[in-house]
């Protein structure tokens, strides 16, 4: 990335912390064991990783065996769905999941349907909020195995009412996953926030190829990638040691700066809020529930991907849907949810700052959409 | 890892060449960008991997389309036989796999008989080799969705018989996933092996947490892990960018070394056997049909753990069993497979050479070894 490049795509990735980065290296060529082979290389590679595992746990507060390494949120999500559909087939056969999940979770739960699941969507409401009598419904008619209702939207960065849905899914004895991948360094995250949560290092600074799943112990739960007797038999594949290393300090970093990040973080956001106060831009979902990083604006008659383009010639990265569906002509299913009409999904940007978004870049941005109101046409 | 330390499981896994490391370097936390992103911090990094791609497709000799990177072999291997399995649901429903595969293939087959399929197993010659009639009897009674046989084995590093047993599956029409984890860079290894393949980097002196299945287009094939467009729409996930990058050096590199390597391995291997010929030791598997690398010995009436410990407590690295299950107490299923007892296989060692192994590092296997002969006890 050129020095003079300006990333407000927080939310689709971020950049390796180069004190991350510092400790993983170790593990690359000098410590590079099988964490599973007996003799020394491998107790070496063995104990980085029963090390990164029990910082891991007391972070977010759990049994070190709850924890189960993947190779990111994506996998971890696809677990939690299909592993416990598995351990229910042939006794519950709902999955009911909100409408605003990640592509993770709602093609992994459509997938399903194949075995003869059904797949039940939970609409949230127009402020991008899943409201908990919603589930409450869903979870009615019985035979539910599994609710996914994500902690923090990926595109609007709505938070979730996520421990009253537990309460809801407590009551019906119905298992509880919720997707953390956006949450984890925005808000509070912990493993009693459901049955089973999902994270991913790169969203908060750590590597790419790694995540977790926190499944509460005795929950029934197949493998989603079988093997050996890796991640006490649940989860097959060499451990990715440096990847594993990495996730334990990104995460460490991440909570213990999130006060400090997200109070600077709001006062950038609402800069930008106040910068751009034009008559014609709304934001989309919930100011007061929402992630202090994350922005997402209805630009009224404006395409968002000319917006894209423009910033993007200008050196400013923005986002116009989720990376995931970005390669794609396809609109947010989010913004629809919300009830957004199809032209209004297609005139939303998701800015999103992060941890080296600084004043600078914020006033760039401004002045480069502020630019793009008078130099692109209105639709 | 100290330096005086003597590394001969090679198959368990290999260190991080220095050479890719350096390839891999500059996208961890440089260009760090989303490869599904549309902004130019995505754009780099998706010429990255589009560069990896092509070069990984012209090494296999298959088109770029057809690489699909994934968390390693573990995770291919699943897929493969899942993602088939799920393609073929409701019409085929027997997974004939050899019994010598590799847990992650087993495990996998053994997993799909909750929705109705069922696993059966082929069995190899007492050298190791699956032969090609074995695969086509078991295919007579039609219904079978996929066959699974290894190119090499993990444990005794025994060649398949890979093309006669593709001939029998396309004869029969059925799809032939071929492991090739073992393969790569110890033999020839090609897309038009198999119907699918499928490679790990940290087997190559790649990275850990990345591999890739080669599916050749038009197969019938469902995602393992669901998610975005990513990788065609069939393996959702952000692309482990730096990981990929090195997966097409390491591989490359691998591949253009593998003659001069193979020769240098057989004469270290050859010393190794010339130099322990008691009469006590028997190689398991095929010597002819085998790679280079690998030595699977039984060591009459001495207990493989306590060989190994001894070994180990000199600073030498051998395995008993793959490292996916010595964590555990089970008995080598590819040895019982073979015809020999638990009590042989109990005390068999597999020796893995590698790139970096030194005449040196053989001289005192020899001699550590046979001074294990003098001191432990036969039982």
């Amino acid at each position: 990335m050129t020095m003079d490049y300006i990333y407000f795509d927080n939310a689709a990735t971020t950049p390796l912390d180069g004190e991350v980065l510092k400790k993983m290296q170790p593990y690359f060529s000098g410590i590079y064991g099988n964490a599973h082979s007996q003799h020394y290389a491998g107790r070496q590679a063995a104990y980085a990783v029963d090390c990164a595992r029990d910082r891991t746990a007391r972070i977010l507060g759990c049994k070190a065996e709850e924890i189960y390494f993947t190779s990111g949120g994506t996998e971890a999500n696809n677990w939690a769905v299909k592993g416990v559909c598995s351990a229910n087939y042939g006794k519950k056969n709902k999955i009911v999941v909100s409408a605003i999940e990640h592509p993770s979770v709602l093609e992994a739960a459509l997938q399903m349907e194949l075995y003869g699941f059904e797949r039940v969507l939970v609409y949230p409401d127009n402020q991008g909020i899943v409201q908990p009598q919603s589930v409450e419904k869903a979870l009615c008619g019985g035979d539910v195995a599994i609710v996914c209702v994500m902690a923090v939207n990926n595109e609007t960065g709505v938070i979730q009412p996520v421990g009253d849905i537990y309460s809801v899914c407590k009551k019906a004895g119905v298992h509880y996953h919720c997707d953390c991948v956006q949450a984890a360094g925005a808000i509070p995250v912990s493993a009693d926030m459901a049955d089973s949560i999902s994270l991913s290092a790169h969203k908060f600074y750590g590597p790419k190829g790694v995540g977790a799943l926190v499944v509460k112990n005795n929950t029934p739960i197949y493998p989603l990638i079988n093997g050996g007797s890796q991640e006490r038999g649940r989860r097959g594949g060499t451990t990715n040691v440096p990847a594993v290393v990495g996730f334990a300090e990104a995460l460490d970093i991440a909570v213990s700066t999130m006060a400090e990040s997200s109070a600077r973080m709001t006062a950038l956001r609402d800069k930008i809020l106040t910068g751009l106060s034009k008559p014609f831009i709304a934001l989309n979902g919930s100011l007061q529930n929402r992630v202090p990083c994350n922005l997402n604006l209805k630009f009224g008659g404006y395409v968002n991907t000319q917006l894209m383009a423009y910033l993007d010639r200008r050196g400013i990265a923005v986002s116009a849907g989720s990376a995931c569906t970005a390669g794609t002509a396809v609109v947010s299913h989010v913004l629809l949810a919300l009830g957004l009409s199809e032209e209004d999904a297609r005139s939303s940007l998701r800015i999103t700052l992060g941890r080296y978004t600084t004043e600078d870049d914020v006033n760039k941005l401004i002045e480069a959409l502020n630019s793009a109101f008078a130099d692109l046409k209105r639709q």
